[in-house]
């Protein structure tokens, strides 16, 4: 036997291993939940993805079927003093004040003006609508990713002190990266405007614009200097919270998902949804108790109030991420 | 030199030759439309292909950006003598009739029950959702997904005797794939009901659910036995032809498209929005030219009226794919 003889043996032997082994380890995922701590919770993740990831096991589930389902402010990232959205509308609404004196005497736009949080969520569920309408609207929908990227460029969550393109939760970031690895389709629902997140789901979640599910600002086809475009109509198709987030969901996708990770009372029937479905599902809501690292709040919070779904996930079974006890890490570090 | 060093290199050859250039054979693509006659429609499409998927060229486009639309009804199967969709909802009617002793006297339904397609299109729009939402509601999502499964396992296009699942045009099924495996992600658009499409758009057209973009019936979220589940309601949510498409489109991914391909009047704005995006795109309408493999219509049909959009096309120049001059095979071999 000669050198070289082993040489390719052992080149074969590699090419081998790899090529049986390789998925097995991408899917083993124990190694890319490194902000983890190992815990039940973390050990009830890898289970779930273990049990609909064997073939031929009791629980199988084809890819085609591995859909996972994330709210997004709260559980992918902080929301806060207030959800980045909201932050883009009152710096949006603040900048479009001067062409517009009538809203410093008009709800929402006066409470947004003087960013009088209480008074603001009073106005309710419309006066969210209408601020959204205003600050999202006029435009075409290319000039309306502009701004939005514009924006993000120069903002930052102002407790956390960091762009809010790099807010996201490390440990969910790792998370999102392990379904997908194992095969799954992962999707982001939020209440708000699906056209504000999806020009920077992609880089920041990997998460492709369309599978990002949320209500929608109307747009109105046009044609400018005989070039046919959309422009985005002040008016908005509201994804209600609660009942509406299933609802939602199937409209998009027309599926159940198989997991569905939520942080407040809005996900709730998301989550029952998801648990209800037939074979392994997975459950779990993110809870914020480190006011060190991130922020702690739940049954009394102003933004992402966690009460009914506290007891409920407690009730089902349902897997709790609580951040001080299941989590190590929370963001990354802050690059230019 | 001996005979073990030669294999090996060759093996390495080998190896370093698919590792490099498969991507590029795969992309190529002249292969795959085996059903396309050489002439300016194909060489257009392999031209248009080949612009933006060429690294460092002028018109690249990176994958994220390569979004393709199709038209269902005609564009990707037949849509005469009725519309797959139409088909199953006088079926379902029929069937459901006898508890409706009502709709023997009222419009839609009279028409529908006696199979008068010419007076069932004169109830128009709402005429056509008021049958759909009828034909499509009254269970959950689930029940309704085995409904329409079973109704296909059964139905056949009665013209071509084919069952519908395999009345997909093959010229249209290559370039389906030839643009995936250019890194395309392909959508199916269609004025029906998504929630009709989508547990079967994998099967036949390699098209996942959430990539169906259509109408909606609409859902409520309700607990039965303590499971939770969504109902489907004889409510609609229309997408409309014509300037709703572009807006649904919009809303559905966040995107506009660089290749559309239609067949109708309703198909125009889709294909002008796309036409009229930065770079390189593709606008392709499907004439149906050829009564004997196919069917033969345009200007006066009832299904699928293709009028403005012919001359459109040829003033703008799009491509045209004419059935008779382009297509030299247009369905697969049934099989059962």
């Amino acid at each position: 036997m000669n050198s070289r003889m082993i040489d390719r043996r052992q080149l074969m032997t590699a090419a081998l291993f790899l090529a049986v082994f390789f998925p097995c380890l991408r899917a083993h995922g124990a190694d890319t939940l490194h902000s983890w701590n190992n815990g039940p919770t973390k050990i009830a993740v890898l289970q779930f993805v273990r049990d609909v990831t064997t073939e031929g096991g009791q629980y199988f589930v084809p890819p085609r079927g591995r859909i996972a389902v994330f709210s997004h402010d709260g559980t992918l990232c902080p929301e806060q003093p207030v959800p980045v959205e909201l932050a883009f509308a009152l710096d949006r609404i603040k900048a479009l004040a001067s062409t517009h004196p009538r809203w410093n005497t008009k709800e929402p736009f006066k409470s947004a003006l003087s960013r009088n949080l209480k008074a603001l969520a009073a106005t309710g569920t419309r006066g969210m609508m209408e601020l959204t309408a205003a600050a999202h609207s006029g435009m075409t929908t290319e000039e309306f990713e502009t701004t939005v990227m514009n924006w993000l460029a120069k903002a930052r969550n102002p407790k956390l002190n960091r762009p809010y393109t790099q807010c996201a939760l490390l440990p969910m970031l790792e998370l999102l990266d392990f379904l997908r690895s194992s095969g799954f389709k992962t999707y982001i629902v939020l209440r708000g405007d699906a056209g504000f997140l999806r020009p920077w789901a992609e880089k920041v979640y990997g998460v492709p614009p369309d599978q990002v599910i949320g209500s929608s600002v109307r747009t109105k086809f046009e044609s400018r200097r005989g070039a046919p475009l959309l422009v985005r109509r002040p008016e908005f198709d509201l994804m209600e919270d609660g009942a509406g987030r299933p609802a939602a969901i199937y409209r998009a996708i027309g599926r159940r998902p198989i997991a569905a990770f939520g942080n407040s009372d809005a996900d709730l029937e998301m989550l029952q949804w998801t648990a209800a479905g037939e074979g392994r599902h997975l459950a779990l809501v993110v809870h914020h108790t480190n006011g060190g690292n991130e922020f702690a709040y739940d049954r009394k919070a102003m933004f992402g109030r966690l009460d009914k779904g506290l007891d409920m996930a407690r009730k089902n079974g349902w897997r709790i991420a609580d951040m001080t006890k299941d989590w190590n890490r929370f963001f990354t570090k802050t690059t230019k």
